[in-house]
């Protein structure tokens, strides 16, 4: 058993008996501003600029910030930055496992912080290529020094843009969670091309990339380094995957050129959904290798992005079986003749 | 391979090549209103009693309903109908697998049909005992009939209440798709629960149910032969699951009893949350045993709500990691304690 110093316990991992997936209870994030009777979400009040905690993040009590990426026209200006999310679902406490009668639980350890964007009103599809690789140059440097920490076992990194995609302050921000545990989901798909790989001695995404290049039916955009596809088996409708070209596990081991041509395909991408979708909210995520990345070699990392059209009703929640109406060649068809 | 008479093909199941996952891609369901630009599903417009196509299903096009259930008071009213679904996400086809370079998919052969109760503005809390047990008997009587399809694999019952939980129409009505394949989540608590009875000889969930009974924390409300409480690793806040307390795999063999006593302890969790949380949406859905019941004598069948209080944002989408507010012990109390 391994003692983390900050002892200062803020959540708890609970594990379902039955299916084995993890819960993080945070009641610490209750502080934020929640009304018990507030029928939905979507009701929250838009926050103007003077009141925005990420228009000056130290003014409104974030602390120092992990990283700072300044302004390329104005070096007095920061352009990105990182701090510790102010209601964190992850702090100190032991990696112990705990019982309650045939339950199982641990205290959840790990870091939540938020990547800050300047401009409160530029959505992420309106950012110059330059600013979208800054923007991707601090996830990557905020991942490689959090995943040194021994007790990290896996980084999210995702961004909810939109009341409807779950963001609560309307100034363009990502999050960062480093948790101590590899994600059930990210543990399916795992197996699941590791299942592959054996089988077949290839990449399972590798395959599919190539399939998608020679039949284009679902392709969206492409660049020298990526590709952007609907899946075939999508989670939602008008899911758009963005994968490297070449087989690789990691995303944080990007090189220069590599930066550059993701950057470009995500803002052609998020462009296109915009015009074509009538700016939706929308949330997107990186899957990547877990950090002990050597036992996953097999793995292909991508970036998935969902625009909210759609809502997850009974038949989803109760089944996971997803149900859409818009096949992935038509939404890939619509995007791919959107002109940005 | 066996042939399926109705060869009119709806729809497609196509399988996720890493997580093996299903997704049903259902075009026709287009037909139902729907616009490209509507940047969110919540800004659809209500619709009145006079265009409700559930207030006469017939006259709306709706075939003959496969189930009538005349009311109590006037014989030549109906209480509840069920319709097969006029934009169905299942239908005819054949049962083989096809392939498309690397990919699976089949014909999405299947049921899909509609439960409608009579009165257009009486949300399910607000039926009386009676009502909600004419209702629960409608599920049962179409469960029994359509598991008898050979070529059914699992039947999902589930409700959708208000715009925000997925609901396109107002009117109260629930939701029965018989599906050709055992959901990924289902095939994953059935594993999960036959694992747990392995290794204890035990039923996982009465395991639980034994132990909130004693610990009380999380416990709602309890009558002669169910209970309900808000799970200790929860899918979302405030959700709430009903279980018979003798252990039982599958909802369709109910006595007259438990039957009563399950519309009893549905309606009072029902009126809790609408009292406690100010009305909101909810979803809920049944988990029982696929048709093969035999096979899964370690399963235990119960009832899942989930009023909407939250977003399922970039974490719970890219990880499946669920992040809570409220633990399930506050929600408990705050729903026992909630007068009726």
């Amino acid at each position: 058993m391994k003692i983390i110093k900050n002892n200062n316990k803020i959540s708890e991992l609970r594990k379902d008996l039955v299916s084995g997936n993890w819960v993080i209870i945070a009641p610490k994030r209750m502080q934020r501003p929640f009304r018990l009777k507030e029928t939905s979400p979507l009701k929250r009040l838009r926050n103007s600029i003077k009141n925005c905690p990420f228009e000056n993040p130290q003014l409104f009590g974030h602390g120092e910030p992990s990283l700072v990426l300044k302004s390329e026209k104005n070096k007095n200006q920061w352009a990105v930055q990182v701090v510790k999310n102010k209601y964190p679902a992850l702090g100190g406490g032991t990696q112990k496992t705990k019982h309650e009668g045939p339950y199982e639980l641990r205290d959840g350890i790990g870091i939540h912080e938020v990547v800050i964007l300047r401009d409160h009103n530029k959505n992420l599809y309106q950012l110059s290529n330059k600013e979208m690789s800054e923007l991707v140059r601090a996830y990557i440097l905020r991942y490689q020094e959090l995943s040194l920490l021994s007790y990290i076992a896996y980084i999210s990194i995702f961004h909810n843009s939109g009341l409807s995609a779950g963001a609560s302050i309307d100034h363009p921000h990502s999050q960062i969670m480093a948790l101590p545990i590899i994600p059930p989901n990210v543990e399916h798909s795992i197996r699941g091309s590791l299942n592959f790989h054996r089988k077949t001695g290839k990449c399972v995404h590798c395959v599919m990339i190539d399939f998608e290049k020679k039949s284009k039916k679902r392709v969206i955009f492409e660049n020298k380094k990526f590709i952007a596809f609907s899946p075939f088996a999508l989670n939602q409708a008008f899911e758009v995957r963005i994968f490297p070209k070449k087989h690789s596990p990691q995303f944080e081991f990007m090189s220069v050129e590599e930066i550059e041509c993701f950057s470009d395909i995500l803002s052609a991408v998020l462009k296109k959904i915009s015009k074509a979708l009538g700016d939706p909210d929308y949330n997107f995520f990186i899957h990547t290798a877990p950090v002990a990345a050597f036992y996953y070699t097999h793995y292909h990392w991508h970036l998935e992005i969902l625009p909210k059209k759609g809502i997850q009703a009974g038949l989803e929640l109760g089944t996971d079986v997803i149900m859409v109406s818009v096949s992935p060649e038509d939404a890939a068809k619509i995007l791919r003749n959107t002109k940005i």
